[in-house]
């Protein structure tokens, strides 16, 4: 039970999207492939793992840091007790030895990168889904048949009018979605308006809409554009502020009746910790969007699901950030509330299944072993090259 | 008015010594210059900047990303309004295009590491040293002839025992040194105590000792050895916890009567303003380490100057990490409390001029144009060889 080698490269996103803070056209993401010694059915089993969008690829820093840690390791400090299986939570160890405390940023991009492929590659030497394996393993057979997605786009477009903005999220509700996220912040409140009462023409209900602002307000911006969006009880507001201004959290908790949701710029339990202890958020109605593939991965976000029960919050309150494949597993496999989604936008690294069934309950699940991406052709294609 | 070229290199810290967190056998600093189209009797103008210890070098973070970013830029774009020198604020607001908000990492080390470059640049074409720079341009003309110094050493090392340990304090004193600072948290707390006691031996007096656990302890430990430490009356206890711990802060600070410092591992000024708000630090006693290198460069590290005097701090609370030379002009420039010292270790980065004067009230200054590091044989012949 050994891995035998790690490889890595770097793509490009190669999108013409932008939010309120970030434009998509230069954004790179790290594939990775983790090589066991094991075989399945003949074949090798191997591991994939990506970093989800937003954060630029990790390669050096996995080269020159974290991948040689885990190739030091002898056979036995990779594998679990019963030397069946890699050990995700000793090779997470592995992987933070003389790393200092703080400053999380790339480096929970690099870690999660490789927990993912970890994952995806313990999930497979078990010869199971991996929503399956957490659910066996770390959830008393617990799990949800069918985990709730919603659309995330309406992103600002060179040329997007009206006209597209509703074509975009008609197209959304043609695949099977019933809530839909469009981007706001990145024009001036007026034009926002007018994208949000266009889109509410044509999905069935206002809390069937949510807008996310990337946290591009001040205080007093976030507060106002709170009470222009007050009246339409949409289904959350999302990042008014700087992900990290837990001050400003708490002035908009206290101020904006409807759901916030937040927490995809945090990359660390501890941060994720002083955003339920000082962001004034609601255990009752608010989102935490922590995406594991950016904060150290799933051995990191059992962590800070543990945290959040502590502090009296349910994990049904996670909805990750990302559209990936790896949270849509955790979602199902730790009965999270639910997943993002991004049909069309960061192919091949969004979106689902090949022939998935999406009802208005959720989506239902992959019977892969593993995360799943041998179920996904374009997606399946791209981690292999990585091996070429 | 032009940046021509910006080179940069990764170099090993090669220390055998390690904290209570990390050994430095493996720890590497980027190197970079900054070639301008200046010239300074006869010479071009090339600002010199390395990355602060403690965290990895960002050669590929900023070929990647920082660099292109800067060299994108039209000559008026990287100006100041005069067109008389480069804009440091302008450079820093072009690097981080792109980049999201929250995540604050090896970012912040990569353009940490520019700054410090773009700042000795900037100071060398107006011919002054940077210190005078600050001080004209930001500081009402007003600045320190002397700059409080202590040494940081007492690291764990194999086979240090307590002899060598005092052998290595004596030196600093010897060389004019008043206060010391000695590692604990890497051994039981009865050998940390021992470690203590034999340094009191040798200063003058227990103010002189300062003692960094570098966020080693839970919140029980820390409060275990601040009962301990308590009865000697030390200069500071520094980094009981993990630095984003604001709960474990704000216990300590309600339960340890003497001074507190912390703030090396806030990489953001976001980060160290919510440290002000929940950390439950006394602006009168405690002491505020935040490295101006590691966390986005002194363009940023004015911002939380003035987020500190908002807060009614003086910027007086403020001793930076990292014992570099970049810090010392600030600390000089802008009236803050003092600068680390790492004398012989992280060598050639640590240390002063050559021909330092050290006297009980401080270190003096300089008049090299710049950072200063022409003033530093050993430091300057190894910035240089990033040129070639």
């Amino acid at each position: 039970m050994k891995i035998l080698d790690i490889k890595e490269k770097t793509v490009s996103l190669q999108s013409s999207i932008r939010n309120a803070y970030i434009d998509f056209s230069q954004m790179t993401a790290s594939v990775v492939a983790i090589i066991t010694d094991q075989f399945i059915d003949g074949e090798q089993v191997v591991g994939f793992g990506f970093n989800s969008n937003g954060r630029y690829g990790q390669g050096a820093l996995m080269r020159e840091r974290l991948i040689p840690r885990i190739m030091n390791l002898s056979e036995k400090e990779q594998s679990n007790v019963m030397g069946d299986n890699l050990d995700p939570f000793k090779l997470w160890n592995a992987m933070m030895v003389n790393e200092k405390p703080g400053g999380h940023g790339e480096r929970a991009v690099g870690v999660g990168t490789l927990d993912m492929a970890i994952w995806d590659a313990v999930a497979k030497i078990a010869n199971i889904p991996l929503w399956k394996y957490l659910s066996d393993n770390f959830n008393s057979g617990k799990y949800d048949e069918k985990v709730f997605v919603y659309a995330a786009g309406g992103y600002y477009q060179p040329e997007k009018d009206l006209d597209l903005l509703r074509d975009e999220v008609r197209s959304y509700l043609d695949q099977g979605f019933e809530v839909v996220k469009i981007k706001v912040g990145g024009a001036d409140i007026n034009h926002d308006k007018k994208r949000i009462e266009a889109v509410l023409k044509i999905v069935a209900d206002p809390s069937n809409l949510a807008v996310d602002a990337n946290g591009r307000f001040n205080t007093q911006q976030a507060l106002d554009f709170g009470n222009m969006i007050s009246p339409y009880k949409l289904r959350w507001y999302e990042e008014p502020g700087d992900p990290l201004d837990y001050e400003l959290s708490h002035i908009i908790a206290d101020n904006y009746k409807g759901p916030i949701a937040t927490g995809e710029n945090l990359f660390s339990s501890q941060d994720s910790k002083n955003l339920i202890l000082y962001g004034g958020l609601r255990s009752e109605t608010d989102i935490l969007q922590f995406d594991p593939a950016l904060s150290y991965g799933l051995v990191e976000f059992m962590r800070t699901i543990k945290m959040l029960e502590k502090h009296a919050w349910s994990r049904r309150s996670c909805i990750p950030h990302g559209g990936h494949l790896m949270a849509l597993n955790i979602a199902a496999g730790l009965g999270l509330g639910g997943n993002e989604a991004y049909p069309g936008v960061f192919e091949p690294f969004g979106g689902f299944f090949d022939g998935y069934s999406l009802s208005p309950e959720g989506i239902y699940l992959h019977d892969n072993p593993g995360i799943g991406f041998e179920g996904k052709k374009d997606l399946i294609l791209l981690l292999r090259s990585v091996l070429i």
